[in-house]
């Protein structure tokens, strides 16, 4: 297949050697980033932040109808976690995410030919079960702090964020069921879309359950590695670029393609965090400095660093398997196991895997018939989600 | 409407004023029970235990394959979970539960003239639904013992419960959409049932989030109760009724009467499960003595007691706002205090509540036209699940 118009305006070639394409202390700023690297000089609107701006305003109306119906207090305790109360029940304008979801989910509906509003209940779906799974993971992993807020397990209890999560999972699946009524989707098409988010929401559960399992060793490989990423953070983009299209009738055909962008998307995503992971400065992760290392987390720099064998990777190997110090280490020590990390070749492999993820994707793009308008928003998107502040 | 037979059968003048029609020390033995009841002098085939066997034979095949598809360590947690193996992974022969659901679900494809086989996957569904139910109650409650075991959060730590609710929830969706492929229910057959099961699963975690809620407070009123009840009991019960039927192609008049059914047979149950958490001796129910009020738990005759307003009333009010020496009342202190229930009427008004909703169970069965055979199973099991050992 010949590559097409997004593929060539990917700038493989203004990336000096050794600069993650990917990483630390590059950031987003409206407008002006996209056509620095995509080197247009015609565009200048900022796009991405429109497309995002498009997904909340369309989708966060029948997201709160939705999370209106259920029972007190778990609907008190939804809007608290999405930012829409504080913690004293006043109206917020919290941090309720990016929502890079249902931007998604509406484009992929103009992927077909459709409109946006066709692909509303798949991005409320999508955004329904990330926050399910934002509810139990931050309980599982005793994680306090989310957008800048606490997170709601500490605020409202552990109970209740396993039964808001649930509840939000079940919501997931009722907004597409209420599509083939009120949404314009035939029941053909919605029962697709649930079938799509319902294989999606276990793959990213059999994400979180390898995550959790690899806390209790030392070595992970790195194919373990991306099968847990792929689970954890691939299935539901997958799902989110595809559902819009599915809900507008597109074929198998095209749904596996856009599903395919959606996953290496998720992929390359996360290769760029588990980098962040290690050498993002504070400033721009809003994590502690070397926070994968403190944790002893098997991201994919660590894993390609133990698969490596030579010298630096036996090193690295013993300090992981040594439990001493653990959480304890100094910044000096943590700044000695990222150098090992980056000299048996974990930084530089996960720095080209996130490139291959990312081309990867936009080649899955390329499969798929669409107009160029819709496909540029589609690559805005995609770098985007891959070059971050945090 | 006349009678029916199956509501005529109904033993309404055996049972003795002042003993309650279905509580504490009633035990169900095989063959025996339903024909004593009946009055039938045919009928001597265990057949409520047939059932059950029937559900268990024919849906935990389908089950163990659908919970294999878990990543690893869920599969594990939910095969202990199932008591298919031991803690230390050895096959088991474990106490799965009784299995009411899953032979309500077969029974209901037959109401509708279907073969049995036709509600298996509707019967997998709600046992697994049922089981993620269990996973996340016994966590939120801080329950240790379930079937004679240890709860599987206790076993395996709360992150993994979650986890396994999670992909139970889940997968009770997938085996529905899995009927429309290999089942032989049509996709819209297949869609009206994962409709049947969402909003039964919505209702059934509004159940619970009321009940986790109720704890906080120190009066519900009767129908705060029933709404609870309603949710955390009927709801899947009137799912598992109908389910089957629906997979058969059921129009809604008929799965709305089953459903109807199921539900007001899950208040019937959950009624006498109040009388015998206050009243029910320990070698029925396998809890303390007292236990609910020990609990100081907002059962229903404890709701009926409080809002029957009289001096008994009043006083078991005062009793239950004060915090002194919660938990830690005697065994006398609490017998006065079910005494103070029973005087105030909550304990006749519960077992009167028992009746009626297993009678409006029976009448809404009055409703579905199904052969003599089917019926008699129907109220068989209604039997079974309202007169119980524990």
């Amino acid at each position: 297949m010949a590559p097409m118009t997004a593929t060539r305006r990917y700038p493989t070639t203004d990336i000096a050697p050794g600069r993650p394409p990917f990483a630390a202390g590059q950031t987003y700023r409206e407008g002006t980033h996209v056509e620095a690297r995509t080197g247009s000089t015609v565009r200048d609107t900022p796009t991405v932040l429109d497309l995002l701006a498009r997904g909340r305003t369309l989708c966060t109306p029948p997201m709160r109808e939705a999370v209106a119906r259920l029972a007190a207090p778990m609907d008190t305790v939804a809007a608290y976690h999405f930012g829409w109360i504080d913690r004293d029940g006043r109206p917020a304008a919290g941090d309720g995410g990016k929502a890079v979801r249902p931007a998604l989910a509406l484009l992929s509906a103009e992927a077909v030919g459709a409109d946006a509003q066709v692909g509303v209940p798949g991005g409320v779906s999508v955004e329904l079960v990330h926050n399910f799974s934002l509810l139990h993971d931050d309980l599982m992993d005793g994680d306090e702090t989310r957008r800048h807020r606490a997170t709601a397990w500490t605020v409202f209890g552990p109970a209740q964020a396993v039964l808001v999560g649930d509840a939000l999972a079940t919501l997931g699946t009722e907004v597409l069921l209420d599509a083939a009524v009120t949404g314009g989707a035939t029941p053909t098409d919605a029962a697709r879309a649930v079938r799509l988010i319902t294989t999606a929401t276990r793959r990213l559960i059999d994400g979180q359950a390898l995550d959790v399992s690899f806390e209790q060793r030392d070595v992970v490989t790195v194919e373990e590695c991306l099968t847990m990423e792929g689970g954890k953070t691939g299935a539901l983009l997958a799902a989110s670029a595809a559902i819009g299209a599915v809900l507008a009738g597109a074929d198998d055909r095209i749904s596996d393609a856009l599903q395919r962008y959606g996953h290496h998307l998720g992929l390359a995503f996360q290769a760029v965090d588990d980098l962040l992971g290690i050498w993002g400065a504070t400033e721009v992760t809003g994590k502690p400095h070397w926070s994968d290392l403190q944790s002893r987390k098997k991201s994919l720099p660590v894993c390609a660093a133990l698969a490596e064998g030579g010298a630096a990777s036996r090193e690295l190997a013993a300090q992981l398997a040594d439990p001493t110090g653990r959480g304890e280490e100094s910044e000096q020590q943590l700044a000695a196991r990222a150098a090992l990390i980056e000299q048996a070749g974990g930084r530089a492999w996960t720095q080209e895997e996130a490139r291959r993820q990312y081309d990867t994707a936009l080649a899955a793009l390329g499969e798929v018939p669409m107009t160029d308008e819709v496909r540029e928003h589609f690559v805005a998107l995609a770098e985007f989600v891959v070059v971050r502040e945090r």
